[in-house]
């Protein structure tokens, strides 16, 4: 039987903000989902998309372009899905499974074949039920948690009675951070952009959180930090990262993980000159350095946590592939309230 | 016999360049070399001091001002001396000594007592012969050298087959990490504010040199980088940080040792955005922080290679204590090649 499959092209580059149907575009294409399935091959139908703050990079064909945007080409991206057909023993039919950034991810359906077959991991065999939902697998287990937790423990080195300061703190990345510092005895403030945010901050046990648009941020800081900031999380760069070397202490580490902001004041960093005196480090990066070891113990801790209830994580959910253009973009101006993910269909 | 002991005050906080004879006083203050000296107490003739760029930073009275800069008081600094008169046994007579940053150490004479006697080092027994000139023990052996020393090695994490790009590099910092970094089998680039210092850097084994003054840097670093760059050991900030990130290497080490020249364009570093993608570090530094075990093994270490010729390390010597402030605006300005020192005394 001929489908109309639906799939998200990056169709245009993008220096700033992507409009929806222009630089991406949604698309049908033809494909036969009863085919005979080559040796080894099998098709996912996907259930959910992962929307993340790198799109911005990965639009505006920024090098080195590592997340594999191309023009022209479907969206890569980091998907979750069901085996709906299978020719492959290691990838069973109803087994769910995820990509990150293997060829054709962000469709309805792919056919992997090929040399593609071992980019998908299978998370769970047929009829083995999840304790926690699968969208979870994209956010809080995914790559927005991996990097929290790497980011966190590999070049933040946190320790009980310091103090840290996460920007953006309600998104992906931050409410995982800020949760994972106060498990470890860290005293936690964040920064988000809506009051909304700033309550739920509070409700996952932030010690302090503000609205960094109605705010003087280097008052709050000094109001909510009273010894000073010991590890920023920073998740937005320019001004917000300007102000918190200011309320650094000596030998603070500040971890980047974003700079959606850094271009807003010219990339204006005047106060990098503090850095100095105070011995700062800044260090960049980026989840896909994980090591095997702690990417197991990422899986299985923040698992726990979940089960346990110890961590808990929201999703800002958009229903129907038509609408992942208008995800990313909700995305990239900070309309979501935690992790951003497109529902594609049900189980 | 009492003395007019010629001093170097710290008069007025400055924000730019000081004015000597403003913000910088020589005046003298009367002393009595011949009195008795209370037992543990000591004389120190001066001989040299160094002029190092944290003068800005001290000068500014920059917050944390770690190097004790105080309004109306004698500069501290480094300053290296001979012992005149002694009633303690550990600082005999003829003893070369130097210290850093004790209480009223830019002065011709400085009678120690009390909690500040150990704040002097002995380098040299009376009577020892140094087999490099004194002046050295404040520059290649100094803060200079071992700022140079401890930023590469222990933050830079220098790698046969590498390359370093060293900015500022015909300073007193820069023309050692050079050298040991080509000792080190890494493809070495720097760069200098006059063709003087560019060809001084050639000379001293650099690969790579050029006039940032004079050239487009990017195309610079282009062509002198062809493999990219793996460690920055930025002695400037500013644009010349801007432009070394957008050469940079994925995973590439930045030491950040200087800032001198990060005001200059209102603190503008957008390429810090590229930061992320690279996974870049920054790392301020300090020499203060070097373990005991690396300053012995950096004392002893260059001291070798230097008596073997190994390393050569120029230096800009003013004559005159009264010279003190004009030697510091020289130094900020960038007017001379090599460590900055005033020589007070001869031995």
């Amino acid at each position: 039987m001929t489908f109309n499959n639906q799939q998200v092209i990056f169709a245009q580059e993008c220096k700033s903000l992507p409009v929806p149907g222009e630089h991406l575009q949604v698309r049908g294409s033809s494909i036969d989902l009863d085919a005979p399935l080559a040796d080894g091959a099998y098709i996912v139908k996907h259930l959910y998309f992962s929307i993340d703050p790198y799109f911005r990079h990965g639009l505006a064909n920024f090098p080195p372009n590592i997340w594999g945007f191309q023009l022209g080409q479907v969206v890569r991206g980091v998907a979750l899905g069901v085996v709906s057909r299978s020719s492959n023993p290691k990838y069973p039919q109803g087994a769910i499974v995820i990509s990150q950034f293997a060829k054709g991810l962000f469709s309805e359906y792919s056919i992997i074949q090929g040399s593609e077959q071992e980019h998908y991991q299978v998370l769970l065999e047929d009829g083995k039920a999840s304790k926690i939902p699968l969208s979870n697998y994209l956010g809080v287990l995914g790559v927005a948690g991996m990097t929290g937790y790497y980011g966190l423990f590999e070049h933040g080195k946190p320790k009980a009675g310091e103090t840290i300061f996460v920007s953006g703190a309600a998104g992906g990345v931050g409410q995982l951070v800020g949760q994972l510092a106060k498990l470890h005895g860290l005293h936690v403030v964040g920064s988000a952009g809506t009051d909304e945010k700033v309550a739920y901050l509070k409700e996952i046990g932030y010690d302090g959180a503000f609205n960094y648009k109605k705010s003087d941020m280097g008052a709050k800081l000094a109001e909510l930090c009273p010894n000073g900031i010991d590890l920023v999380f920073e998740n937005v760069g320019g001004d917000s990262l300007n102000t918190a070397i200011a309320h650094c202490n000596n030998w603070a580490r500040i971890v980047m993980c974003g700079t959606s902001g850094h271009k807003a004041n010219g990339g204006a960093v005047p106060n990098i000159s503090m850095m100095m005196p105070k011995r700062l480090r800044m260090q960049a990066i980026n989840a896909h350095d994980i090591s095997p070891e702690m990417k197991k113990e990422f899986t299985h801790q923040v698992t726990e946590w979940l089960i346990q209830g110890k961590i808990q994580y929201r999703e800002y959910i958009t229903e129907g592939i038509e609408n992942t253009p208008k995800a990313v973009v909700d995305m990239l101006v900070g309309e979501n309230l935690g992790k951003a993910i497109v529902k594609v269909a049900d189980l």
